[in-house]
Order: structure tokens, then sequence, then C-alpha cells
């Protein structure tokens, strides 16, 4: 993110416990100053973006309500780039009134993190969801939205709770299969490790999201486990149908099946 | 496949039922004669290769088998790429006794289709195995395994039954799961369109195979129902234990099993 608003602004202070990660920012000009210490990082600051785990967010946000040393500007907007909204959300609504929270969630994740990972074109024409709060100016929101357009992104306002359902369906899902097609095939192989000589792109492609940061991933399951749950149910419901239609040889109703997801998705991604 | 062939032997005879395809094979070099007539096409042939679905290549082999008119030369290899072996195989051992018959399946699909589909590179560095009969002398075997070579393949030995149980693994299960996350993502967008403006490259992926050819895959999943209830019934204790460790906040196991899929992930797929 810092890659890309380098451009724009004229001072970005990278803030990181690892000061290896903080010598790269900064020898690749990605930032323009470093420091370890957040209190120190945020001082005088116009915006704050957290852009690290869904849990670590929470207690970041949770210093800050507790501390009597963030001393940020007026109205300093703070952001997050969190995967998960309502309870990151929740957390905003205990900062300082001189914070101006808003959450955001770029759909843009790729399997591997870590600063070497950073690349300018990520955010291009991307979605990105914003849950601004009730107590959040409308000018903070506005430049939350000028930031993501910067980014080269699309902003789109939506409340924390729809983003927390949609989200489950188009990542958190996908995740959690990529995940158990990985275990299944493991359980396969341990039969006959040829399998893993068979594997090919299709098997690639469908498990890529299983190579994501576990820590990462572990806290977005955990921050966003009711809505993972009811897809995961709805989920087991087809799965249940389509075993039974294959035990079966129902025909009529796999071709009815596979006919219907294959249009869909030749319509949501254009060949 | 008949574009790599085209390269190396003198002629190459396509037969299809569609004038059109044969036109566009025809036009763009593909292959040196086209016949919609099989019992023509293949007289006097050294090698023939079924590549149509599953269910089409049994109605083909047994017509081989019920006809008279199998006018190929002595000892003429036959061989497939269908997807699935056992029932394939069990055709192929009824075939005429001129006929050496070997079962072939390149791991090298696409979710694409057709003629136009057809690319020289395919094959290229693809594991290929082949399923030769107790009848099938050891010079067609070799045949068969040049001809792999020849285009770009690595072809592996291996029986037939063994090759259904991987690919389930593989190939259908991968697809299965392509399918079943369309048909909850279709689900879930009922409730909320907003769910295919967020759909990203992760679920992009995990996605794809839904996008295969659905006359192609209800045969190989009819062809292939034992394997592939046995693939879904591993995955599925594994989808239970997931959801109740996720119901459960069971971040012990949720770390243990996430890492240990990222782990074999990243090895089977060099970043």
């Amino acid at each position: 993110m810092a890659i890309n608003l380098k451009r724009y602004k004229s001072t970005i202070i990278g803030i990181d416990h690892d000061p290896t990660t903080l010598d790269y920012a900064f020898t690749h000009n990605i930032v323009d100053e470093t420091t370890t210490s957040i209190t120190k990082g945020i001082r005088g600051a116009d915006v704050i973006i957290l852009a690290v785990p869904v849990r670590t967010i929470f207690s970041i946000l949770n210093d800050f309500r507790d501390s009597n040393q963030v001393a940020t500007k007026q109205n300093c907007l703070i952001m997050d780039v969190g995967s998960t909204k309502v309870q990151i959300v929740h957390c905003m609504e205990k900062l300082p009134l001189h914070m101006q929270p808003v959450g955001g969630h770029p759909m843009c994740g790729r399997e591997t993190s870590g600063i070497e990972a950073a690349h300018g074109a990520l955010f291009n024409d991307a979605f990105f969801m914003l849950t601004p709060l009730r107590r959040t100016d409308p000018q903070a929101i506005s430049l939350a939205e000028d930031i993501v357009k910067l980014l080269g992104a699309r902003p789109h306002l939506i409340g924390a709770a729809s983003h927390d359902r949609i989200v489950a369906t188009a990542s958190h899902l996908p995740y959690s299969l990529a995940c158990l097609l990985m275990s299944t095939a493991i359980k396969s192989a341990e039969q006959d490790e040829l399998v893993w000589d068979v594997v090919s792109s299709g098997f690639r492609d469908t498990s890529r999201l299983a190579a994501c940061d576990v820590t990462m991933m572990l806290d977005i399951l955990m921050s966003n486990r009711t809505a993972i749950s009811d897809e995961l149910s709805s989920f087991d419901i087809y799965l249940q149908e389509f075993r039974k239609a294959i035990a079966t040889q129902d025909e009529i109703w796999l071709r009815k099946f596979l006919s219907q997801v294959r249009q869909q998705r030749n319509q949501l991604f254009i060949k």
C-alpha cells in the first residue's frame, strides 16, 4: 500500500516490529522514514493505515483506546485493511474522539505475503470496501475514498455485517475449500504417492489459497466464524446432494447442477 | 493432439461428426485429411487415437467390437485420452485381436474445449499415464510411449484402477469442489448480489474448473463414481472436523491443520 501512496504523499512513515522489514521498505524507497515504535510513528499523523493481521489490528486499536499518548493530528483518519470488519469496527467505536475511523478491505489479496511481495499494481481496479462508523465525519469518509482512488482501486461503502457475510462467500469459503482439498489429497497420497506427480493446473489453481499465511487466515477464520460457519453449512447441503446424485447416478440432477454453475462461472469471468 | 503429431507423421486423418470442426482442423493445417465416417477414417490406420468424452469412447470401442469392418492394419495401436480408465480398459478387452489397445490420459486439461482451444504447447512436460492391457503387445506399448514423448509429455505405465483412484483425488475432487463453491456462492448472491462484485483472484482460481465442459465431466463423474465417492467421503470427514474446529474456536487444531496443508502446498508448487 505504501508503495503506491509514496507517489502522492510527502511523508510516509513505516512502522513495523521487524527492523529487517523496515530496512527493506526504506532502501526500496517504499517509505520515507521508519520506526519500530507505534507511539512515535503516529505522532502528528494525518492518516494511519493498519496493514497487519486482524487480531493485531484489534490489539493496536485497543492500545489506542487505553492510551493517553495517541498524539495524532485532530481528525486523523484511521483505516485498516483487515479482511473482516464487524469486530474491527467494534474496536474502532472506542477510539479517542480526535480520531476518525473507517474500516477498509481491498479485494486483491495474494497467497504471498511480507514486504518482498509488495508491488505497485496490486490495487489496480480492485474493489475496495469501506465501512465507516456512525461517529465518522463525512470529510474523513471522503478522504478514505480519495486514498482508495489514489491506489487505483474502486471504493465501495458498505455495512460491516454485510461485508463479513459477503467475504465469507467470496474469500473465506474458497480458502477453506483449498485447505480441505489439500488435506484430502495428503490422505490419498499416503496410499499412493503418485498423486503428487499427477496433480496438474486444475489442482494447482483449486488449492492455491491453501498457501496463504496461516496467522493471517486464522485471525480471519476466528473473527468471522459465524458467517463462515453459515457458508460451510450451506456448502455442506450442496455437498451431500452432490454425493447422493453421484451414488445414485442421478444424471438429470447432475447435468442441471453442473450446467448452472458453469453458466454462472462463465458469466462471472469472461475467458 | 493432432496439432503435435502433424509435425512428425506423414498422414493424420481427422474424424469428427461436425464438418465445421473438420474444416477448422484442415484449414489450420492440424490434419491432412478429414472425414465424418469412422469406418472410412480408420481404414488402413497404424494408430487410432480416440479424443472424445469418455462415454463416446465406450460407444466407439463397442462398435469396433461388434463390427466386421474394422479394417485397420495388423497390430494397429488404439489409444484414447479419456480421463477415467477402468471402464475404458474393460471395453478395450473385447476389441478385435488385430488391434493393440493402450489406455491413455494426459494430465494437461484446460477448462476450455473444442478445436479452437487446440495449441501445440498443451502437452509440454505433462505427465501422461498409459494403461496397457494384459493382451497388449510390448511393441504397441513402446509405440504408445514414443507417441507420448513426441508430444513432449512424460509417459508413465500404471494399472487402470490405480489411475482412477489417483485422478479422483487430483482432478475430479477439485472439479467437484469448484462446482460446489459456485453453487454456494449463487445461493449467497440471492441474498446480496454484491458477492459477484467482490469475488477476486482467489475465488476465480478456486472456481476455475467449474467452467469445464459439462458432458465431458458428467461422463467422468459417472465412469469413476466409486473412486470419486470415496474421495468425497474422505473430504467430508475433514469438512466436518474443520466446521467443528471453527464453531468451537479450536485454534490449536486449526493452526496445525492450516500449517500442514500450507507446507504441503508450498512443497508441491514452488512459487
